[in-house]
């Protein structure tokens, strides 16, 4: 009996993409959890030669607050999640990079999302264009050197957790976590 | 004009704690987020006097999945987030401890949750009594040495992206992580 999946009795939706499933549980009692279905998400820890990681200052409103983070997003349909990393770390920032590696994949909340959060560092990152964001975006770059940008997180100034988990990935890659 | 607040216009809720916000962006456009308002989580990590960290298995909806992970769950209104903490980890799991340590606070998803996730270590964390589970919980209790839980993540065997995230602040308190 013990954790066994949910059986879905039915499903509805209050936006799109956005689900209440009736579950039976294995215990026979009945639950309506909601479910979001969100597509593949990837962030990426860029760093230059000279050991600066490449990130961004934007408004979050869920919290309603600027927060320094991850250049990151949502991977296309079509697209592999390497490059929609590439690709939302040169429209969010103008740098880019030959050289990135996948470092992780994670379940943003496996309680209410469907989707997978793949982790990238690159290397070498260099400026090769300019910014090109959506219309809700207004994001500011910022270079932190990556030894700065590990001391901010243990202190707590680097709040994202989807991307505190990217930097532990990517500091685990680097050899940096014992 | 940069990094400006969106001024919301208008909110309606879905379900409770679920809304959707007309926003006008600093830009003049009007943008309708969605907003999840939860309360405060908070995540345990506990560690026995022999280094095995308290893990717990249960069954996902998001993915559909049993997942390896940390205690935690929902901090209750009129309780401090250590109380919480302490208080899952025994309901979860049976398990208490005498040395709580609140090790770092992260924004679960800035962009569309409200909450705060409080991260704890426990050490010398003992078997104390039975769990007392909630009706939609179905959990079972294991035992992983520490080096061994650090192994599996870097491995992408542990894959809730918020209990990385609380792992990160529990290495960098016990100096893990350069």
């Amino acid at each position: 009996m013990s954790n066994q999946p949910w059986k879905i009795l039915e499903s509805s939706y209050l936006r799109p993409k956005f689900r209440i499933d009736k579950c039976e549980l294995a215990n026979g009692k009945v639950f309506e959890p909601m479910v979001f279905e969100l597509n593949t998400w990837a962030n990426i820890l860029a760093i230059t030669k000279d050991q600066q990681a490449v990130l961004v200052k934007q408004y979050r409103h869920g919290v309603q607050e600027v927060l320094l983070e991850l250049p990151g997003g949502v991977v296309e349909e079509d697209e592999e999640p390497i490059e929609g990393a590439k690709r939302e770390l040169l429209e969010e920032t103008g740098y880019s990079s030959n050289n990135i590696v996948e470092v992780g994949m994670i379940y943003p909340n496996p309680a209410f999302q469907t989707n997978r959060l793949f982790c990238f560092l690159a290397l070498d990152a260099e400026e090769v264009g300019f910014q090109n964001l959506d219309e809700s975006e207004d994001i500011e770059v910022q270079l932190v050197p990556l030894d700065e940008l590990v001391a901010m997180t243990k202190r707590g100034e680097f709040l994202h957790a989807l991307q505190v988990a990217t930097l532990f990935h990517a500091l685990a890659h680097l050899n940096r976590i014992n």
